[in-house]
């Protein structure tokens, strides 16, 4: 039976290797990373039935991330596009030590999934599931998303399916302004919501320290939980009134790309096989550290290798 | 001083190594190519001062491109778009041997130099110039690029300059009845004109022998010089009411992509420095043969190469 | 609703690149291979809901055959043997040309499978499908195996379930006469035998040319289709007491593993989909042909590419 | 003249590049590596005739190892195993940064040398050398090869040859009960025993800080030289009574794997030619240090480049 | 116009991956190098238009230096030495981390360059330009080089070309003696000086602090500007009469190769627009970090990323 | 016992992909070859202890090849020549198939064997083995190579080893005169003579059917064994006044380099092992058929594959 579903852009990832650039580089490590599917892959490796819709060309390149995201575990319910024209979207990743940086180019515009509509989409997959989660990248791509995105969690809503929400804000699709009242007019159905603390600030306009951003969006709005991620400082859920915090784990990085989504995805598998929110918090920090080490988008991992990561830092902590 | 002027979009390339498929590759090499490009490097490789003419983005994919071309030897004058959606066309090489064929997989819409405009590019070059040579890609493009390829005919002609057009009709991109339409409006300006046998076919509607096609092609239309490229067949021009005639040199064929465009750069390249028409042809010939025996689209090779291949032949045909 | 399950054992494959040697090359290609699965993969790419059953180390290598053939677009119905030494099955493959040929080092073993048991697989997916497919492979590699072939055989054929099986003899897992001995006591519950040709002469002592090897089996035994597979001479079915002949697909061969299980996967998929016997056979020639322009052990390909060889082929023919 | 004989297991060694995991990496880095043919390596490298005992498999697999070994300058003295299952153990390697850690999939069971005797081996090496070295891993891998250890061990201590042991406790071979008597049946013959920290205590039993730790053992068994290895620590030599400490070097790791190998062959390498303890261990950490920056088990260096790392080293420290 | 030209060497450039060996990897990476090229391209790619002068065989080797530098922006003024045994100097990189250390190969006597005439060059080119550069390499590579550079300066001293020279001293070519004597008769003509302050000690004898050293160096000889360059510690200018300090950018080191003349690139870029010390030492030492972050020689690298490292530093600082 | 001595130059060999370009390849494969210890390899690995004589820098790349030698089973006779501009021979290799051609670029002067002198060698080597093999190349180096050629071959023929001698005429070396002047002056001690059909024309003017040249070889000089190569049609040897011929095994040519070596290192080893002259010249083109599917210079081959290839080939001639 479905526990989670997730929708949104699945974009082809190119990169070339670390200490090379985009420029020069004969030779480009082709995956793939979409935000919803990275979480959806996460929590299908640590035992959730996960579902992840989407609408994609008919093209080699579209069947690449359906194939990719089955080889992960997990089931896809997509619409496939087979006009001429349909793209998929596309991202550079340049590696980059300091003091230069990490860059993304992003050739999304026009993907297939920007015309998605809600009937293109299996929604009773939704009705049957545990969680829904999508995050606030998805309604910026167009405004066919959007319309699709606010269906897919009236429909969850309505189905008393959870609704999970990660902010996720991207300047390079949308203003804060736009994000925000986007965002303000979905939140009625959420019930997760994941912010990072940037964006609590650039989009809603919280200032202060985490603790007090924390209980001023949980006074603002109607959420169950709260989490607000705050990078190498760790992570914050306000939930039943309640605070939990949660340390990083320390972790060597390969691949900074697709932590926050490990985090998610780390966080909802615990919580749909029962977790507390302490538990939620501790997988999803164990999914995120454990991501790091590893190449790509997505956290390929296993619950026996988290369970452990997380025994030893019981272990350190009690010592 | 500048000989040879192309204008024309280069896209990046990237392909997966042979016997491996879009669908699963984990690497794909990475590089760029453009018929208008590609002949600017032929012929620059064979001694010509040869500038390219186009728009890129403003991106590490769009200096990529000059950075390359400017390897290969060739002047670019680029006008550069440094707006955020800026893209660079992209085309996607998956090799095939039969039965299965190789593929290609276009994502061009919307590229940078779909919005060029006349007044963008350093057309003063295209006035000093002995040839100006573009495609009947370009038109196709946009009504921007349709636009700027005719008002760069006008100039090239107004000038002196001798116009050279290579029919290349692709039929992703429009009817065989637009692109005659578009085609005939520019010809006027259009001296010596390359057309593959199978586009004389479906565009403009010549049946019979190669023979036949070329004159009747010599007979509707007032252009200096006609080269029907007829594959495996070898290639036939008519100058001057006589037909010359030469082979296809055998090859290896290590990629095929470009053969076409090297053979456009060798024929141009004997024409500047003066060669005659059974020269231009056998230069053609031999940077069509040794383009077939290098990965990539351009053709990597130096005149002491060609010559030596063009002796060979020779020998081998006078004994 | 599964359609076709297979049953068998599936291999690490690790291969030098060509012109290496495994004595000396310092990177080996990481692939899966197994006639059974190969078959699942060739067929659910051709659109066929297909299933497959085995076991397998619960290791990161084990996870990686499943992982692969869901990508592959097949469902998994695995044991997993978390004992300490549960191992899978590997084989080293060296391209070759001519004078050396690719050879196979098997290392093989005491693999998870060999202590397979049929209650250890979720037998009730044979019940329900219309096709039960293994091969001569899968009883030879342990007593075990050999049991829960015959019993897979034996569900299938009493729910009715056509029963499928490919001869594929090899010599370095037994003797002609075990594995004849073995055989004729499966040959009850087959419907559709696939043999090659070498296989029915060196095991089942048949000699003469293929049309009366294919006679003496359809007399000797009583399979509704036997298949006889003959290499660059094509294949011959015997069906009704008709005979079908299919010529082999001229191909230029990148990697000939797995070619006859792309052909077994092509033509199950046909019968699947209500096809003659010569359109199963066209589908298994097709299917073959583009197996050998693709690297690795399984078919990637698409329903639409293996129609488009057929029609070129139909159409070369048809002139 | 032979200086060092060592006899023990090689295996060969894959691993995907660091960040990639054994489930989905495309490609395996293929080398090989074993403890006592590491030892013999580092050894040959730094000046010693060193000659290698083992059983392999008569298999390409199995020359590739005699080839490497060749290569690095250790002379083989092999039997060959032409049995058709005669198999190669085989290991596979995942880098890991923290928090998932390197790790390693055995697959080493039903190895050749698992049937190993002492009449196949050249036992008349050991006779005329100056060190016999094996480890606590060769008897644990069959009794053949517990067998084996024991004769040879007995043949070099009849002939004078100086018995060096590495403990290197496995426990995913055999429990410490089993190991610890097996150990000390052997130990009669040691005179040189080179002892983790770690195995002192689970196999051993011994508490305490190191230098408790040496002493116990130095009490309770009668070696010449007892060397305790205590990783970031350090080691420590217990030796005519006396205790001599050798820090780490720091080393930037690029494989920590056979580092352990690198320092007793760091170690029997100088004390072949004549060095005191305290020589001995620095030219042991040493070559641990020089080893770590090398990708593979075996240590690819020059005495050269260890006598300019020791004079740095101890040049800061004078300093 | 030409605003920079360098004069010099520069070497096709081999290293095998990070962590292998020069005696033992199967691959090595290929590309060039050379302290006044890569001078060039950092200016060139930082908006200088720069000429590289220099003589190179005749060879596909020789034509990839060519061609790699006008792919970095370079133009390059070239004399071709066509003799058979014309040859490109090449160097060996062997990357290795602590305690072994970063290692170079030399392979470059008898290089093309080493009998490279003023006549052979294209001297109006400094004639014309705002900044002439060359290094303390150039006159130690041969009689003829060294004639070449005291011509070529001396004509750039009578243009009113301002003339920059890197003392870069290499112990593998001669002596601190004839280094030192060379040196100075070519210091008549240098304006600006850059120096390593271990060259300064080595060749020049100057003792004391870095602060003492400069002031040591503006007294006994006439420059215009000195640069003592000191690895971590930072950089420091004297220049009419007042000293500039700047310090080191923090950089994740790829490749450390290449560091110095990025500074100095940076450097005469600043000067070259008109920027004063100060600014000139930021540029220097952002370039420097830059090129620390990417692989070979050349600092490849923009305007705009040098613009944000230096802005976020300064950031950093004022807060 | 040593069974085979050669003397000669080896090389580091690079060479780009098959479809790159030396001026255009991020990477090229590292190798090494030289012609004499490509016949000791081939020889080594069809089980004669073979032993090769040279000068080697002391450097990583010199050791490189004592190590690749090693590894392949041969034993090294090596002077290390450690002064500070010590060099390897390079050579670069870019296949090309048709029109364009496989080529390679020399790097070869003043390579430290050029520096060789007979007392650096240990010619005892020599006296004890059977036979002793060099080439025409080994003298065209320097004037202390040709020296000591002279001289190795007289002690081989005063010690009484068979002196075995491969023309092989490289014209970028000398010319055929002063080829000619030196080979005839160690004709004297050569027992075994090889030629390829076209130096006996370009160098010794022979005309005429290659029957006719052997005759003609066969009378003007006295050598116990003439062998006549002939590329594509086959070979003949000239031995005790009686003619033998051999065709050339079909092969599908990967890498043709090293052919004539290998060719050499089957005759040799066969006639080492006692073969008559049909047999040395059957294993010569079987070891020469295989060579070509092996990428490199040297045939990593096994007896059992070479007996396997002669048979079948045996085999279709009988029947």
């Amino acid at each position: 039976m479905t526990q989670l579903v997730t929708f949104g852009e699945t974009m082809l990832r190119l990169s070339p290797p670390n200490g090379e650039r985009l420029e020069t580089a004969d030779q480009f490590d082709a995956g793939i990373g979409g935000a919803e599917s990275n979480v959806a892959v996460a929590a299908a490796q640590l035992g959730v039935d996960a579902v992840w819709l989407s609408k994609l060309p008919d093209s080699p390149l579209g069947r690449r991330v359906a194939r990719e995201l089955r080889g992960h575990g997990v089931r896809t319910g997509v619409t496939w596009d087979d006009s001429e024209d349909a793209r998929l979207g596309t991202y550079y990743l340049e590696y980059g030590g300091a003091p230069r940086g990490t860059k993304v180019v992003y050739d999304r515009a026009n993907a297939a999934i920007t015309t998605v509509m809600p009937g293109e989409l299996p929604v009773e997959a939704i009705q049957g599931a545990s969680v829904f989660h999508t995050t606030g990248i998805t309604p910026a791509l167009s405004g066919a998303t959007a319309e699709t995105t606010a269906a897919l969690l009236e429909t969850a809503a309505e189905a008393g399916t959870t609704c999970s929400f990660d902010v996720n804000y991207r300047s390079k699709l949308w203003s804060p302004e736009e994000a925000r009242e986007t965002y303000e007019s979905l939140f009625d159905h959420v019930d997760v919501l994941f912010v990072p603390e940037r964006d609590a600030t650039t989009v809603f306009g919280y200032e202060g320290s985490a603790v007090e951003i924390a209980h001023g969006i949980g006074t603002d709005y109607d959420f169950e939980t709260v989490v607000l991620t705050r990078g190498e400082a760790g992570s914050l859920a306000l939930h039943g009134g309640e605070l939990h915090e949660q340390g990083t784990l320390p972790a060597d990085t390969i691949d900074a790309i697709g932590t926050g989504d490990a985090f998610v995805g780390g966080f909802l598998s615990r919580r749909i096989h029962g977790g507390d929110v302490d538990e939620c918090l501790a997988y999803a920090a164990g999914a995120a550290a454990l991501k790091r080490t590893v190449t790509g988008d997505v956290a390929v991992l296993t619950h026996r290798e988290l369970v452990e990561v997380l025994d030893d830092e019981r272990g350190d902590i009690s010592r």
